[in-house]
């Protein structure tokens, strides 16, 4: 780990405080190409074990993964006019396939090949249906093929223009799932699903609280029918969208004549879905629970969930505590812990907590020669609260401190949210609030495209989810937020990453 | 799956065979993309329980997985030499952003936004060193913080001209180490250590025999001090290079100044090594082990390990088979097992056993009636015979079974490798064997790159690696095999994938 730093407080400067909390656990740094980062082994072990959970939980819902290719040709994209629409502004585009030399040396020493020109530029793949739904038109025959169920892990490439660490960046790494299905109801009930799958892993595993709705028309995926979305609440109180399940209706099978025979012997076009998380998660996590100390990892996603830390004077108070540190490290490892014993004897005890800390690390133990003398280790949580434990049983105690912790990151995070939600807001009342501290906005909506740019435009803030009945408001509203006309459905408007 | 077709026998085309069993078990397809195939599910399968095997040998021996960018500036490329001449030619490279409409519909309807070109063309990573080193010139500062031990999982993209279904793609998927060492010592065990894990994995994984050895200069990375490489032989006697360990030397470190400060105060460029293995391993594998009747998967590497096909004629009949076959699939899986019970109503067993043996399922259960009321059930090998096991205790038998295909796998590959080579070649014999059914030669190197290049361009053969010492012949040649000149080491020849 680098040099410690002091981090930015949040209250000073969130956005400086997300950077520094991000630089100082190593979790990812800026690459020389403009808008992408690198993803480093801190913060990849986040990734790595958000994918184990996920693709389990995938798995368990009978998708299998598969890969399907980086690039697309040009006119593929072009196949569905609201999707060509929504992504034409920012692909990255492949014209051409060799380098050829200048005599010069160094860093001028190639230029394009003028001569080695594509017919047909390449798009990297901003999301794959495109390519996805052409294959699928070459495998499915009959309505015994269906359902097709598949996933992808893959890199996408979108050219954003302001970029921002996890967030929003050039090139992310996602997953993509992708499905075809006999019925519109089917669809509907997969796109379902698979929110369902989302909103458990976010509350589960990130210990982050979620609204869960359908998107406005406006906000809808570029080809969608209907796009459901995962909401949750930063602690600067802008909300983050955390996920997207998309039911596609046939707009996709249409385009590319995706088409099956029904058990009757009609031909039918299929309808799909399909429904991805990102690395921006990993931005979702970091802003939900870290705090002005650095990193705070909720112990299920966290690579490291126990550092041990003997502390020593003499040589043979060494010998001692890294000899218990080190049995304590295989009991816990034994019970499925993932566990750093920390011996460097480089830093002093104080220097290590510290850095402990900023990595986020939810259970440090501190073995100490007196505390042996008395049969018992300090246990300190990430959170707050540290004292003894006794040596014997360390592992149930060192096991229940991370659930209690990973429940209490949940509760604390769902009751930040709630105090910084309104429900029934008049104009007044949402304009004070957005333009104030910010939250969740519950109001009424009366459905018009122009009312909710109006909106947007005035405040930023945009309808986040219609929300889905357990997330709403116990008294239906009945008169739009904003031009009082009737209200269509209860909508939660936030300003957003 | 789709209908079953015949495979065309190995001895009539042993490419329209390797063809036929990759679509006949849907392992992969053909995309509209030029070169770029699209990996299906069942071939993902496989390529997952490879990466999973892999990772976690990878993590044994200390490296942690990161991700760096997609892109690499076109001037990163050319800072060292020898790298960029060796990539230059088969490079994608991104030169625009944006898309703008023609005013056409459909497929038509977008072109490459000329105003949306780049300042500096990005290359779609060949490999990934240029990157890399560029970030360790970042990160490391103090001998401290050496070792730097990591792994990329990633897609790459070659240029390809002529292209085959996962031994020569445009994009393909891999994983990448990258270290950084302080010593030359260090950075050579390091590379030899990587070498030692793909040949244990492909031995003991994919029951693959290999030889391991050094490069000849002519063949080695483009950039590389030293490549290691391991090797094996295909049922057509073509070689296939399943990986190679690169020791870089200071070569990138030199060419983008990755430098570290000594213990003693002192300022020195690190030590690189790189070394990977990509999808192209699936194409080995297959090529390895299957048969006119498709796809043989060694047990470890078996998406589905054991398929139960009950057999019944009356509806009685089938809920007794069907109610044993799920009480033995679920006494499987306790022990591990990836098991599929067949419960299709579509289909005759026959037909199911003939899928199920084209998907390279090693073990297969059929449990009839009769075989009930013996207490025993059916045990079929994928590499051939089949007899009673008994019910109680079906587990055990079918662990043994798994275990002895994987050990009769590569002993069976191994005896025909070796009955595929010859050893202290002269040239008419050398002649002879390559131009006739081919394999491994070993003979006399006078170390002369132009005889290597004539003996390439006389034979298509070329030297795979300087063998081993365990891999060596007992006498060591003391001429050339071509040249009659003093022999400088043994070496292997063949034609190779």
């Amino acid at each position: 780990m680098a040099q410690a730093q002091r981090i930015t407080p949040r209250a000073q400067d969130f956005s400086a405080w997300y950077n520094d909390v991000i630089m100082q656990a190593e979790l990812a740094d800026y690459s020389p190409v403009r808008g992408c980062m690198v993803i480093r082994p801190n913060g990849y072990g986040i990734w790595e074990l958000m994918q184990r959970a996920l693709d389990d939980m995938f798995k368990a819902t009978g998708h299998r993964n598969a890969y399907f290719p980086l690039f697309i040709p040009q006119s593929f994209l072009a196949k569905e006019a609201e999707h060509v629409e929504g992504f034409a502004k920012e692909v990255a585009l492949v014209t051409h396939t060799r380098l050829k030399a200048t005599g010069k040396a160094g860093a001028g020493a190639v230029v394009v090949d003028p001569a080695s020109a594509l017919e047909e530029p390449l798009v990297v793949r901003p999301t794959s249906e495109t390519i996805i739904y052409a294959m699928l038109a070459k495998w499915i025959q009959s309505y015994r093929d269906l359902p097709i169920l598949m996933n992808q892990w893959c890199n996408i490439v979108r050219w954003e223009l302001r970029t921002r660490l996890f967030l929003r960046t050039t090139e992310f790494l996602w997953q993509e799932g992708h499905t075809a299905h006999a019925t519109e109801a089917e669809a509907e009930a997969e796109a379902r699903r698979m929110l369902g799958v989302y909103r458990t892993f976010q509350e589960e595993w990130m210990a982050m609280p979620v609204l869960t709705g359908v998107k406005t028309d406006g906000e809808k995926f570029a080809g969608a029918l209907r796009t459901y979305a995962i909401e949750a609440l930063m602690q600067d109180n802008k909300a983050i969208q955390g996920g997207t399940s998309h039911n596609l209706g046939q707009n996709f099978s249409k385009a590319f004549d995706v088409k099956y025979q029904t058990a009757a012997g009609g031909l039918e076009h299929v309808w799909n879905t399909s429904w991805g998380v990102s690395t921006r998660l990993i931005g979702g996590l970091i802003m939900t629970h870290s705090d002005d100390n650095g990193l705070v990892a909720p112990p299920k996603l966290a690579p490291v969930q126990v550092a041990i830390v003997p502390i020593w004077k003499t040589d043979d108070e060494r010998g001692q505590v890294s000899g218990v540190g080190s049995q304590v490290r295989t009991d816990l490892e034994k019970a499925g812990l993932r566990v750093e014993l920390d011996l460097r004897d480089t830093m002093k005890p104080g220097a290590k907590y510290f850095e402990w800390e900023a990595l986020g690390v939810p259970v440090r133990l501190e073995i100490g020669p007196r505390d042996l003398a008395s049969g018992q280790v300090i246990l300190a949580r990430r959170t707050g609260g540290k004292g003894p434990a006794p040596l014997q049983g360390v592992t149930d105690s060192v096991t229940k401190a991370l659930d209690e912790i990973q429940a209490s990151l949940f509760a604390a995070a769902r009751e930040r949210r709630e105090q910084n939600s309104i429900r029934g807001a008049t104009k007044a009342q949402f304009l004070e609030f957005i333009k104030g501290s910010g939250g969740f906005v519950y109001g009424g909506f009366c459905g018009d495209p122009a009312c909710e740019a109006e909106i947007k435009q005035q405040t930023n803030a945009t309808i986040r989810v219609l929300p889905d009945p357990e997330f709403r408001s116990k008294e239906a509203p009945k008169t739009c937020m904003w031009c009082g006309a009737p209200s269509i459905a209860e909508a939660v408007w936030a300003q957003a990453y």
